[in-house]
């Protein structure tokens, strides 16, 4: 099989982790192959003390390379932080946005590929083969497309980039809007479009549906590409709440209830054919979408593992009767 | 007293403290003040993985502030090295130069200063404000000017980044020249100048003459401005051998000597008015500078002090002559 996920940061990389232990597990493991191509967001990607961060695609990389920091979800696992340190006692601003000394070295890499004239996804690849996570890691566009949010509380109506909102006000201040800078011009990296065409199906794990997955699809074709296929979701809201990370100020901005229902409807039955969502939302009707109900708290290998063969077996179904 | 003094890295940075000790502790403390301006090599200024690193500044500043590396000379203390592992996992060169991770900070704030347009003169007093040096520090120029070594090997016959030659091949291959890079059109950095024209006198502590005082001097005007003054050097040669690094290897390339009177006259009587000498180097005459001897290792703060104290005193006697 030929599998495209769209993926943000954390959930994206463990459902992706889950994917690939399924697709090993499979029992009918006669087939000989699936590949996995991940695009991943780079809207919340950022430029700090001219070094450029690439969260999400350092998550998903780290994650399946082995060297993410488990418990955290996100950075390398026995991180030291001299830079940071050394840093505020310079008095370098910003001092909320932590970046660890090994974390540091791959910003360097990028940061100087990219002064050099190579494109993300090239830079990507480039430090994909040292990481080697099993999957085909493409940004969503080589273009910079950053993720700001329009805010007002007592400093006034501004915009302030992404990380900003999440990293430094843990997105306590209310957003009133997301706008994608850049995405309006911007085109899918070189493979991106050919893997969701050549793709038996697409698989949108419990990412933020909003500055995640919804970054992603605002790339201008990658929407219509993606809704042309077969297209399994996992819900990031279980019982109205998000599973983890603050999804719930993301929808609340653009209006969008907090519920495993209403993230599916805005991704819309145009797009979405089947979708899971955890037994705590059994029951739960969406027009023009097959919902499953299922264990959907990421909790340990084998529980991913589950849901991830659950969204592909759920694709596969939903293939073969289209 | 103003004082100037022509600073490459380790030699400079130990007599430069040396020196500050000597003024704090002199008997004549009735004296107000004395300020003590430090005109740095910048020659092998280095950018590495996009940063630009200034190694005898650093040192200067490191040494004078209270963060160097005792035992190494150069460096920060309790430095951690997982940049450099780091980078080396994704195979990126040069893996000679070993950056530590707190090194790495000052050389990300230099770096992205750069960026902004700011200049290297203003750069490092913004570093300064953070290490308190206890001098004023300027670097000889703002403008790119680095040493490049002619060497001849195996290889072939070609031109190398001083850094290259000096850490990489710890100088043992041959060279046949130097060449400072830019110099021609290079000017001294605000202040420079003026400095020397303020200055009583100028000191030339034992750093390497050839790639550190050689290339501060080989700034067009900062030789002229300095043989106006009375000049006195500390020989960075005791008995016939460099007093630490490998000034023998640069004395050699360019046809001097590796002993006191020959650094001496390559500095010149025009140029050098007093030559302090080790005892082992006792009875050396240099036509037109006036020497004494005194024991130059530079063991401990109570000996360099004595040495910077003898530098000064014998300044203050040659200028009181003229």
């Amino acid at each position: 099989m030929r599998i495209v996920v769209l993926a943000g940061g954390i959930g994206g990389a463990r459902f992706l982790r889950g994917l690939k232990d399924a697709l090993h597990n499979r029992a009918d493991q006669a087939e000989p192959q699936h590949s996995i191509t991940v695009i991943g967001n780079t809207g919340d990607d950022i430029t700090l003390f001219g070094l450029r961060v690439c969260p999400d695609l350092d998550t998903v990389m780290y994650t399946l390379g082995g060297g993410i920091n488990e418990e955290q979800g996100w950075g390398r696992a026995d991180e030291t932080f001299s830079v940071r340190e050394e840093l505020k006692a310079y008095g370098m601003q910003p001092q909320w946005f932590g970046l660890g000394d090994r974390d540091v070295a791959t910003h360097i890499v990028r940061s100087q590929m990219l002064a050099a004239g190579y494109p993300l996804s090239a830079i990507t690849e480039a430090l994909c083969d040292r990481w080697q996570p099993g999957v085909r890691l493409l940004p969503m566009t080589d273009d910079q497309v950053e993720t700001h949010v329009l805010v007002a509380d007592g400093s006034g109506r501004r915009a302030i980039h992404f990380q900003e909102w999440w990293v430094r006000h843990r997105a306590q201040i209310p957003a009133e809007s997301f706008v994608s800078v850049g995405a309006d011009s911007a085109t899918p990296a070189p493979g991106v479009l050919e893997a969701v065409e050549e793709a038996d199906f697409v698989l949108l794990p419990p990412s933020n549906p909003v500055v995640s997955i919804g970054s992603i699809l605002g790339i201008p074709g990658i929407r219509d590409a993606v809704a042309a296929k077969t297209v399994v979701g996992v819900s990031p809201i279980i019982g109205g709440a998000p599973v983890r990370g603050m999804a719930d100020a993301c929808l609340r901005a653009i209006g969008v209830e907090t519920s495993a229902r209403a993230v599916a409807e805005h991704y819309g039955p145009e797009l979405l054919d089947g979708w899971l969502v955890d037994e705590a939302d059994a029951g739960v009707v969406v027009e023009g979408v097959e919902v499953r109900a299922l264990p959907l708290y990421m909790s340990d290998p084998e529980r991913t593992a589950a849901i991830a063969r659950a969204a592909v077996e759920l694709a596969v179904e939903l293939g073969e009767r289209s």
